[in-house]
């Protein structure tokens, strides 16, 4: 099951963070840049770089698929090939693309992504805005192929609450009646460790709403964005982690990809920047985790 | 501005249907299987087909892009190749991709579709559920280049009122909160005809939501799925129009693409059976529409 796995790699590698692979051209670093003839030749040597460098410290990739969606079909492409390098080298990999759809629409995503047809993932990101029609199928998908799924709930973003923060009539705000739904979805889900392979999207941003919904669900495992250049810091996370270091991953993906800008190395030296960036976090993760056995 | 260009297509050929092009594998006729040699090359063949077939007849396409994605990169092609293909056939194209995200990666969604620098997109399909920050970003795409999107309001599934029926402490149900963002979003691309460039989604499959919404959102034009295989009848959709014919768009997917089933046709039949069902469609929205000048 995806999140056994996902626990076994994070407890090796004692560290619960998920490389971010979001490449914008401009996080490249010149060095790439200027020996390389496209963006996409450009970006797959930097995305296959950051995992040679930092597979032994980090468990995990995330790809954002919006990012390799705008550079047309070649992004489909350079898509499929960073998925599999990703796993090549030891890494399970998150696709981060916010399906969502009905029936046999959201059967045809779960084909997509959870069969390792063409895209080799572990687990993808979904939003429930559809009610479970929408999430049946990927359940489904979960079950046959021992794929994970991570549902929306409550989103980093400033404007998250427009929405999700709406106070319900039964008293429940929005986000929480979702965290109820994903709950209940994922019950069938559970693994060996305690948590489903349904997970939930938990901001580092609105860390009061993060301590409460990890008491509420108390099967769910959180994928937490938001950390870092958002402004989400350890101790704002820390809550999302029982004392054996289950319960959350951390996703970091420009203050990875583009740690020597902030270091001001030189572009050559992205992966000893980029290194030093997860070493601190991974530091920072680790004075509130025990990795006490079960 | 979209929503103008979509009218006047609409008005021209008096029909305010869209084909829906969700090829999965089992809707091609065989006399397309057996002289192909791959699925890939098999819906694209039955997707120009189709358009070849019925330009004439309906003005737009919509693509859903989920049985693109399951054929692997090579799917992104063929969904790049299908659109450009209606496109130069005269049809609009409609882009169901249900995309949403924050920030700099819905910049990075609208810059996939809502540019041309490789897929012809005239709207995509957008999920709100992340509030204005997910939003903002295929705005300013829409205006700066000629763009529409229609954000999923309320859905046509079975259990679409899981989340999106619940009543607010306000009184509101959620899909009327969604409905009302939506209404304020696009009110600053309202078009020449009265309708924003922003639109809705509102399944046929809830005809008294779809009446209520039509009242509440006075320059939203609906994008409305759910029209025949799941349910949803003429008489259901009538209320999105005004007398001139506009406000909403119908989309027949299965209906058009599998009718040579349905009429009992011979599989190379199959555009014959299409044009008698979307001729059939037409007159039954014709009912309700009198396209009286403005």
């Amino acid at each position: 099951m995806f999140q056994d796995n996902l626990y076994e790699a994070i407890k090796k590698k004692q560290n619960p963070t998920v490389l971010g692979l979001d490449p914008k051209i401009d996080y490249v670093p010149k060095s790439i840049i200027s020996k390389t003839k496209s963006d996409v030749e450009a970006i797959e040597i930097f995305n296959r770089s950051l995992i040679d460098g930092l597979s032994d410290l980090i468990p995990a990739v995330k790809c954002q698929s919006a990012y390799y969606e705008q550079l047309g079909p070649d992004g489909a492409l350079l898509l499929q090939k960073t998925m599999a390098y990703a796993k090549e080298n030891g890494m399970l990999v998150i696709l981060d693309c916010k399906r969502n759809d009905i029936g046999s629409t959201a059967d045809a995503y779960a084909n997509a992504y959870l069969t390792d047809d063409f895209y080799i993932a572990d687990a993808i990101t979904v939003n429930g805005y559809l009610g479970s029609d929408g999430i049946k199928p990927f359940l489904s998908a979960c079950k046959e192929y021992g794929k994970g799924i991570y549902i929306l709930v409550k989103t980093s973003n400033p404007s998250s609450g427009e929405l999700q923060d709406l106070r319900l009539e039964s008293g429940q705000r929005v986000y929480e009646k979702m965290a109820e739904l994903v709950e209940n979805w994922g019950s069938g889900l559970i693994g060996k460790y305690g948590f489903s392979s349904v997970g939930a999207v938990v901001g580092a941003t609105y860390p009061e709403q993060l301590i409460e919904l990890r008491k509420t669900m108390s099967h769910t495992p959180f994928l937490v964005p938001g950390y870092g250049a958002q402004g989400g810091k350890a101790k704002d996370v820390a809550k999302s982690f029982n004392k054996q270091g289950n319960g959350a991953i951390i996703n970091s993906s420009r203050g990875l990809m583009c740690a020597y800008k902030k270091h001001q190395l030189l572009h050559e030296e992205f992966i000893k920047a980029a290194r030093i960036e997860a070493t601190q976090m991974k530091q920072a993760l680790n004075q509130y985790i025990t990795w006490e056995e079960l």
